[in-house]
């Protein structure tokens, strides 16, 4: 480190841009053609190992070779210069690219995918699938009426329905207005928004480590499945009727908060009970890092969810569906672009990757090493740090109060290494999938230290 | 033609690609590699004249050299690899960018922006900066409450107030829940989707040509001025405050529906009067196909908009905004992303290019050219088309009916011109920048054959 962070030129681009748009929010400026791997290179010459990859959404770290041939192909030339509207103009190779990429790695029976530009428009697109579908349910066949073509343009029932979506308290899934109805974590994402008033449950508050409590955290699971279920019965009471429910597999955001798979069964039991869909939200989750490139999959639901929506590591955004969510018509689930083909060429090219070097084996194998030295450090300092939790490199673990988190964040990023916070008083990691031990090993070298002055 | 559209290889993959998704909109399949400037070729071999250019979104033509260079350029590559969070960790040259690109085309007295990914995210951030200006002004100063805080997150007033934004009657500005709900073209768009109940108003039914009817347009202008006043003081009355009005300078989606700068210059008044903001989304009508970078220009209004939304052509999403609009905390017009570094370098390009070759004036020369091709088939054929309309080459005709609308679209892209419909009967021209006479009398001629024959 050669200097503070932010350093002086950092500090200068952000006076710069403090006249341009807000800057409350910008940590440094980065040096991004000469960041490498794991290491994020600042404009002040800093080399900082980067456990937060741009909010959990590098994959392969900084400038990977395989993308740079991607860019560089001549073949691949026009895919970065032409946008089309997918919706109506796709590309003669747009098939093979979806087969090579996003099918290629599908969670298990879901065969339908479609492409979104983020995280936001993807669970947007998500909610009305299932609102169409919900509403096909109901109706049984019969048409649209022409009550309902005139009111839907104007907002108002019967054609804009009153149905809901069923999230959960400390969930996050995006930021424009459906998605942050969804959303309720922080109150800077919310304030003054105007929002839907869907129904919010309780997510279980599980005590750690599991395997100590399991039956503790049955009876809390039990208690917020039922919670769910009255909501469930409360909201179509009212004629609100709940189309999904949409969860995490792990809640990221909210403070990388967990659940055991006999939650999300009785989740999806759920749905089923009410005919209502199952969307899991692998935003932050899927990608691989967890040693799975889906994590749901770790639930052994006995059906797929009904929806998977991705973004962030999976470079472009979208989900995949089942045959019931598809639309009926043409142009609902729609936008200008619908996603990006350059990003899905760049995601084929991961996929490749993380292929050929077994890289979701280096997500549990390093996530091991990892986990068994924050473990160590758990138990070196309990005042200050615990529940230490994850899988794969996913990690995170708990400190004392939020100030002591951002304290802790600030000397780490000093000495070299930059995590995220999430939660009250979490830090999370989200590694690249490429992690080695000695990065670990630098991570908890640094964080010993850290640890140890406060 | 070697074919009619979609010819046997688009079908072919139109079928495989069914399995994957709904592809009742899909039009037909792209070579793009062999697309070149303002021709599309399809992957039978088709070369098309573009006029729709993938929904008013390709600036340039297709493959132009120069963006083919900034790709190209091993400067750049870096650009292209690693996708910041530009909230957090922007790119060394980020302010130089901003600079060089969007701020060196900035509407007149409008010095601020911030980049976002799609129209749809800009609308909905470019709500959130009216929603936060808004409250701040109600506020006069006082801080959040714990309680603010606290039901905010929850969706429930008083921390998610039910503050609105007053749209149009065939508007469009996206499709994302907020955008949607502000959104009043087509029921396809809309149906079975819950919205927000916001105010809607008329938009003016002018008659055309508008030099003819001044008198007539000036009285239909005012009403529908009178109505925007009196669904403001009605939402107000029934606190559920318009923060602002949303307008596209030209209705393009509904129907390429113009109105006079009086109109305009009327609902800045009524922002004023009510203490609303005027947001102006030129996510279609902004890019220079108009003869103008932003159309609202043309309006002569006192003072900037408070908000002008842009994309598309853009190429980044995004929105210009007031000091007033300015957040006051961090992470609140936010997301992961943020828009992408890699199109603001196209979009640096492509206005380097648009001021280098003089394209503005390209698209005024032949856009009265093309125009007064169009006037002379209106005249010929008075019973099939009328309202030839639109400056620049942002061109519009309404034909006789919806089918009859369908029906010249479709013989026209079977003899090798591609344009786009709107609202019921009309067909939109959506030209590139670098559109030149021969381009427009092959349209010309073509039409006419189609018309002839009709
Ligand atoms: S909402 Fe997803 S890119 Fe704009």
């Amino acid at each position: 480190m050669v200097t503070t962070v932010p350093g002086p030129k950092s500090q200068e681009l952000i006076g710069r841009l403090g006249y341009i748009q807000n800057t409350m929010a910008t940590q440094f400026f980065v040096d991004y053609k000469n960041s490498h791997g794991n290491y994020i290179r600042d404009v002040d010459g800093n080399n900082i190992l980067d456990l937060f990859n741009q909010i959990s959404s590098v994959s392969l770290g900084y400038n990977h070779p395989r993308f740079a041939e991607t860019v560089q192909n001549p073949e691949n030339l026009h895919q970065f210069i032409n946008r089309p509207a997918l919706g109506f103009f796709p590309g003669e190779d747009w098939v093979d690219r979806l087969e090579n990429s996003l099918l290629s790695v599908a969670p298990k029976g879901l065969n339908r995918v479609v492409t979104m530009a983020c995280g936001s428009c993807s669970n947007e697109n998500a909610f009305k699938s299932v609102f169409m579908a919900y509403k096909r349910y109901l109706r049984g066949g019969t048409d649209y009426t022409e009550e309902e073509k005139r009111t839907c343009v104007m907002n108002v029932a019967p054609g804009a329905p009153p149905l809901s979506i069923l999230s959960f308290q400390n969930g996050l899934h995006g930021r424009t207005m459906a998605c942050s109805s969804a959303t309720h974590t922080k109150w800077p994402y919310k304030m003054d928004f105007p929002h839907m008033d869907w129904p919010t449950a309780d997510w279980p508050e599980l005590k750690y480590p599991l395997e100590e409590f399991v039956d503790e955290n049955r009876a809390e699971e039990d208690r917020c499945l039922e919670k769910v279920n009255s909501l469930m019965e409360e909201f179509k009471s009212k004629d609100e009727d709940v189309a999904a429910i949409i969860a995490e597999p792990i809640q990221s955001e909210g403070g990388d908060h967990y659940s055991t798979p006999y939650f999300f069964q009785g989740l999806q039991k759920l749905c089923k009970k009410h005919h209502s869909y199952f969307i899991v939200d692998e935003v932050q989750t899927g990608g691989g890092s967890t040693g799975m490139m889906w994590y749901h999959e770790s639930f052994d639901l006995p059906q797929p969810p009904d929806i998977v929506v991705f973004s962030k590591k999976a470079i472009t955004g979208g989900f995949y569906f089942t045959d019931e969510l598809m639309p009926r018509e043409g142009g609902r689930v729609f936008n200008t672009w619908m996603g990006d083909p350059s990003k899905v060429l760049l995601m084929e090219t991961m996929v490749n990757v993380i292929k050929e070097e077994n890289l979701l084996n280096n997500c549990k194998v390093t996530g091991e090493y990892l986990g068994k030295g924050m473990h160590q450090l758990e138990m070196k300092f309990p005042d200050q740090i615990n529940k230490v939790r994850g899988p794969g490199v996913f990690k995170a673990v708990d400190v004392k109060t939020p100030e002591h988190r951002d304290k802790i964040m600030r000397q780490l990023r000093d000495r070299g290494v930059l995590v995220g916070g999430c939660g009250d008083r979490t830090i999370r990691l989200r590694p690249s999938l490429i992690l080695q031990e000695h990065h670990a090993d630098i991570f908890l070298d640094i964080f010993e230290g850290v640890l140890t002055d406060n």
